[in-house]
């Protein structure tokens, strides 16, 4: 494949049978009638001038295909999609659409125009996104239904959640091909990127040459790209900053496949195309933390222990190089690791970057288990017991957070586990974080994102001249 | 400036007193107090996942700067910003952002924590474009406010909406100045496009390219890109056609300046890089169209002229094509324009694309005017008479669209204008629109995009590998 331009690869939709069985799984696990909506486009600064159209992911999950303001109804062991039929007037600028029977061959489901849906009031339905379609649910049900950011579910809605959690969970084979196509173009991305920096001034130079290769794809970003010198800025949005010799780059960018599966990959690489010895010594710590993680990954392994895996490697490193003093074990019962490494080592990867984050820690968390109150532990999105299918993000990291080193109270209990006066030594790394996209299987973990270097050497080598030669 | 990259421009904002004399022009207009939303930021598939901030247009022509979830009051002479203060619990995750009083002396303007809105209720206010923000506003002025897709504004709403529309109509010198940032990076695109072209295969890969310079320009798309084979389609979203030898491709990209003020440019190229003599022949007559509209551009000219004109030109260049048979003037009053341009010539372009759309007509049409039924100028979204600041786009076209052209009904008095023969002499001509951004002024009409080339030979220029070589 072409890094640059993307142009070799095209992605490909799954089977309707793929949506089918989905369908059947669901219909299975849940007698009731169920209510899906697909999410109404938003509008951005008028009416005609709207954002990309991206659906509701439970409703994507079962259709595989972007609907606006459409409905997805199960009644007994019918499935029917509700949706306006093309309006005539529309065609001068919108093309001929598919009517109502095209799409029930496209899609091989029951196709039925919106006004004639009529759900039975006992409906279970999950919280959409956006409070339009929520009220419309509302009023659809008769009964109040928040927009789900966290909104609380119960009785049947929970049944409804659980069920597709349990569905969602475990990835089907139409959609581990969703997520290798979203990792193969996000890999594609992270070439570019690097090849791109020695010649960028600005952060916004390399985003766009990361972009380009998604947009060429013709898939979307699975989230804002976060692309910046100041990697100790975690979720930093701008892309205005400069580029200096000497600093890092912090590239976490993935790509969204056309049924709307994720790649989320992150690489840190010199903007000068060579580590310094202290980056790169800190580079090999967290490289180490990351590999021992993702060893962790198999059925049956609690993810906890992959995020206390990455948390102890990591202090460990960190001792041998001086910056930490004492047992790497006894570090992180101190909370050490949330000092440097402040946030959870993955989270379930789906249809969302964050899987079924939309309903809250449900599904992130097995029932029972509650997020832990310790820094750096208690950001951590997951923690369920892995099973074959499921697909995590491994990205442990190491930041030099003002806030957190310059806040002498929370400090103060480390004084004698950090020495400053060495850690002061590695101020040309504001924060490195190494993420892949791992598949668990009952073998060896399937690392989706494997075909992308991440080795300090293999990122030098990303970046070089005549690596930009074969790219271009 | 690098054509493909974008490296050398950087855009800029303008002086805070720019935005302390457009408040103060609309407090001079009207006397009682004002309310107007931010808007709140879309969430895409969950919370944490968000498509980007983009505030509402009218607050953002009086603060400058994207905001989420705050407010701007105005009470006697008095304005002031309400916004959340940052919360430190989020600066692990955003940086350090600027507080209160930071804002002050950024924004020159007071700043209030969101906490201490109190608005009076007779407060005017302008309809929101999400209902979220719409149900917000209700609450806080405690009167029925509508999301505004075109809802009715009345009393001091209306009073409020026409204010602003006298300031916005003429631009100032901060709007022209990122009008001509956002043509600069608009033409860049363009030009990144056409070299894109000849190794592309599909229109994914030439939107890449255009998107690309508009990202390292470290601007936004100001509306969804149309790049497309299909230029019979109005309004394509598709990026997924493959480019085929012989084939024209329509690209409709824009870049939005830091301050929101947009870009809107057309252009048509040959996906082989040279016009075919009949593509090069309907090129021609619509490009004769859009210079002589833009001739027409002058204060005092009703914009419905500049329309007629490009109509009545188009349909003299088919008369002389022989496409078209009889007097253009009279095929005009007969509606034979609106058979192969159906849409107006034009709008107005500033903060929005279709500048104050959100308002619906109200903007574009001077009070009594009122859209015209024949098809072509029943699209006109402008009909104003032009005054010396205004900003408008010139964009007539020429579409072989076969709802049209097949629907026997409406074609039958047209039997005689049109031969159907010569017509189909052309068909390797789906749709060609032309279009720049103008600035109305006391001498000539100054076209903002002017840079970037539009003849037919211009363009197979742009297109050359020696012009690839120049700007790579």
């Amino acid at each position: 494949m072409t890094e640059q331009s993307g142009q070799a690869f095209w992605p490909t939709r799954s089977l309707t049978s793929v949506f089918a069985g989905r369908r059947r799984r669901l219909m299975e696990r849940l007698a009731g009638p169920i209510l899906l909506a697909s999410g109404i486009r938003r509008v951005r600064n008028f009416r005609l001038n709207l954002y990309p159209l991206r659906s509701e992911s439970h409703f994507l999950y079962l259709v595989g295909r972007h609907f606006d303001g459409s409905f997805l109804l199960r009644e007994d062991d019918r499935w029917a999609l509700y949706t306006a039929p093309p309006d005539p007037a529309d065609t001068l600028w919108t093309g001929p659409t598919p009517g109502l029977d095209e799409l029930v061959s496209e899609l091989g489901i029951e196709v039925l125009p919106l006004s004639e849906l009529s759900p039975p009031a006992d409906c279970a339905c999950l919280p959409p996104q956006d409070t339009e379609a929520a009220d419309w649910l509302s009023q659809l049900l008769d009964r109040d239904i928040d927009a789900g950011m966290g909104a609380e579910v119960v009785d049947a809605d929970a049944e409804l959640a659980d069920a597709m959690i349990e569905l969602r969970l475990k990835h089907d084979d139409g959609a581990m091909a969703q997520l290798r196509q979203a990792a193969t173009v996000t890999v594609a991305a992270h070439r570019a990127g690097m090849s791109a920096t020695r010649g960028a001034r600005r952060e916004a130079h390399v985003t766009a040459a990361m972009e380009s290769v998604i947009t060429a794809s013709g898939m979307t970003t699975a989230y804002h790209s976060i692309v910046s010198v100041r990697g100790d800025i975690l979720h930093n949005e701008s892309h205005e900053g400069q580029l200096h010799d000497g600093e890092l780059i912090l590239a976490d960018v993935g790509a969204e496949s056309l049924e709307g599966f994720a790649g989320d990959v992150t690489r840190v690489w010199p903007v000068n195309g060579r580590f310094s010895t202290t980056q790169r010594e800190l580079y090999d710590v967290v490289l180490r933390s990351q590999l021992e993680a993702i060893e962790q990954i198999r059925p049956g392994q609690r993810y906890l222990e992959v995020h206390r895996t990455a948390a102890r490697t990591m202090l460990q490193g960190l001792v041998e190089l001086g910056i930490c003093r004492g047992d790497p074990a006894e570090l992180y019962e101190r909370g050490v690791a949330g000092v440097f490494f402040p946030h959870g080592v993955g989270h379930l990867l789906g249809l969302d970057v964050h899987d079924m984050e939309d309903l809250g820690d449900r599904a992130g968390y097995a029932p029972g288990r509650e997020r832990l109150t310790a820094p750096g532990d208690a950001q951590l999105r997951l923690d369920r017991d892995l099973e074959a299918g499921m697909a995590v993000t491994v990205e442990p990291g190491f930041y030099q957070v003002a806030a957190i080193l310059e806040d002498e109270t929370s400090m103060a209990p480390f004084a004698d586990a950090i020495d400053r006066a060495q850690l002061a030594k590695f101020s040309d790394v504001r924060g490195i974080r190494i993420e892949d996209d791992v598949l668990v299987t009952d073998q060896q973990p399937e690392v989706l994102t494997a075909a992308l270097g991440k080795t300090a050497d293999e990122i030098e080598d990303l970046m070089a001249p005549a690596s930009r030669g074969s790219a271009g």
